[in-house]
């Protein structure tokens, strides 16, 4: 069982944090070296060659029948958020070893090269900018990141020259198009649905695209006993009429749109006051852009109509925009052709949470697959997923891998 | 016309505060005492006698046609809360004291004594505990408070000692039934209902019961791009459809309830997160207690349906409760007719906002003369009454004192 193994592994880099206290390893600190030296091992274990790049990514190559060609590229990030369960991230770049390392004991070669990389930071949480790794190997690292700063002051580019690399060197991390036939990326799903559906596995449709956007009522502030209902422009009462429609408008939605108001700010925040200003934040997300961007002109109409209603000044601004990321269709089968093959239902479902294929996207076609995870829960100790359904992962990976044809092939 | 008069001293005593940016006399303060001595100045210069009692009340006493006579009491407050209007509470001291200059300027003796007490403790703003002036008056005073703390550690105890006063006193201060006839107290609306109904004056019938609760909601946490929107249990959606059902409950009600959430807190609070947690204050008055109690009832029941529906724990506590203080009707009709008397429409309303009187009526039947104040605003510096509406208030208060009928006439 190729589970075990992995989830060996998935303990010990587990226990590579910034504190006992709790899973915290963070981009460009001293634990992400010690893991970053554990990957490779790992890599060379399975037969690969392995090194550091510009960034801190941890590059694994297995090379094909003949040396030199260009690779299918798998991978995932193996920075943490603080706090963090283990399998987010790791489950993808452990997984991806395993099954080289099993390709390396029959002495199997393919047709292709076969890459590996562990993402140096996807979460963004030192420098509150996601996708640094993937950005970096894509070639759409943004330099003026190197001047951001982290809680203590220290900019990435003093924080990667403490950590041994050279911030110049960032640009020869880029990947050329012509040296990736696609990037496969397998990652716990975060989300209740396989668990719903009872599989181990799923295939991914898109990367949802996401608008973020930050909603200002205001009303009257006044006195909780004096003003009667009549009179009041209780921004309060406003914002939950507004929260209440974007649920429904996303009930009623059957494409995998997705809403949410996660922050909600009442002021003056006084029992006894009727709240003058309230503000909130509202996330909306599908797998489709247009979809989305239509669901979201929807929802502000919505909202403007309430404020309206309610002779509440509103101010509503997106504050950030995610295009949505498209699983290949030509790849997306042939994931699903290695679930059928291990005999799992073949079942489809988009990923609302970000990750490295949107980044890779810019370089080479991806698809997804994901292994279901307890209760849907991520980004929190209770994060788990069964070693049977790892072993599921990591079969239909190994599955894809072998049976995986390029572009031109499938079009063929 | 003695609203010039008023608005002088209104004025006056608006400039004595801890600082010039902004009103704040508080409680056993060093303006606090400034105060209390110009406020007896006037009540001297208007024919009375006056002293400070146990508590920090200014108490002044204008004899009727013979000495000894029971009394008919009027007062407010004159601390303030911090960041205050001028007008809550002086002018109900101060137009009180007009009256009797005028009267004393006549050499009017009535057949009954005028009481005009200027409580020092209304708002509780420095121990946390409101109507401390008043239930020091009506013999119902708490000891415990003694202990209580201000901001900086210091005890009521210690703070009444620095000030001049003695703690063991004050069950000195307290009056006895049969020493008044009744408590009439003037005071602005605090609300927009007589500015809407284009009056000056109104004729209160009731200090509001008021019920406060907490309720909490728990549902489900969640990543808000990964769970679809059949599978959530999202606590603010299932707050927000409280706040909306409490809104709709009060508003459909003709019989004076309000209902507020001023205070709303969504966790863990952050944009991607499908809120978990959410509490929510709740503060429902009617100026009825067996309709506020069936109105608490009915919406603990629809927020209880709410949360089961959705799925959600609720948790919901009483976290205050005030009874219902109700004019007496024999005295809410001489008020009426003194406002007919100035020529004005006569309307009745609620008060919302607490006063002295809600302590009062344990010694004595109590009625309340509302003064429009623009814009219904009130604990705020852009509180405002216009004069002549300070001067209707004082005619109407003038004439209702020398039309009063205590109890016992007015009953025959």
């Amino acid at each position: 069982m190729l589970g075990d193994e992995i989830v060996r592994r998935i303990n010990e880099l587990g226990a590579i944090s910034e504190t006992s206290e709790h899973l915290a390893r963070i981009f460009l600190s001293p634990e992400h070296r010690i893991a970053a030296d554990l990957i490779m091992s790992w890599m060379k274990d399975a037969g690969m060659a392995a090194h550091l790049d510009a960034i801190g990514n941890v590059c694994g190559r297995y090379e094909g029948d003949r040396p030199g060609l260009p690779c299918l590229m798998l991978g995932s990030h193996y920075d943490t958020v603080r706090d963090a369960g283990k399998w987010d991230g790791p489950l993808g770049i452990i997984t991806a070893i395993a099954c080289v390392a099993d390709l390396n004991r029959r002495g199997a070669r393919l047709p292709f090269a076969i890459e590996i990389v562990g993402f140096a930071d996807e979460e963004g949480v030192r420098f509150a900018s996601t996708l640094l790794g993937s950005r970096a190997i894509a070639g759409t690292f943004d330099n003026a990141v190197l001047d951001a700063r982290d809680a203590n002051g220290l900019t990435m580019r003093e924080a990667m020259v403490q950590f041994g690399l050279d911030p110049g060197g960032i640009a020869a991390a880029a990947r050329k198009r012509s040296e990736l036939h696609a990037y496969v990326e397998l990652h716990i799903e975060q989300g209740p649905v396989l668990e719903q559906q009872n599989l181990p596995v799923g295939v991914v449709t898109a990367i949802s695209g996401a608008t973020r956007l930050a909603a200002h009522l205001s009303g009257m502030a006044g006195h909780a006993g004096t003003v009667p209902m009549a009179l009041r422009r209780d921004a309060l009462a406003g914002a939950a009429e507004c929260i209440v429609a974007v649920e429904q408008f996303c009930k009623a939605d059957g494409a995998g749109l997705v809403g949410t108001v996660g922050v909600v700010n009442a002021l003056p925040g006084a029992a006894n006051v009727i709240p003058g200003r309230v503000s909130f934040t509202l996330d909306i997300r599908a797998p489709d852009d247009q979809h989305r961007k239509q669901a979201v002109a929807e929802i502000v109409q919505r909202i403007v109509a309430i404020a309206k209603r309610r002779d509440l000044l509103l101010q509503i601004d997106v504050t950030h925009e995610n295009r949505t990321v498209p699983c290949a269709l030509w790849l997306k089968a042939q994931v699903a052709e290695a679930v059928a093959g291990e005999g799992y239902g073949v079942f489809e479902l988009p990923s609302g949470a970000g990750h490295d294929g949107m980044a890779m996207i810019d370089i080479a076609d991806i698809a997804m697959l994901f292994v279901r995870c307890r209760g849907g829960i991520s980004h929190n100790p209770a994060e788990h997923v069964e070693p049977a359904d790892a072993d599921a992962g990591a079969r239909v990976l190994l599955g894809f891998i072998e049976n995986f044809r390029p572009p031109a092939a499938a079009t063929a």
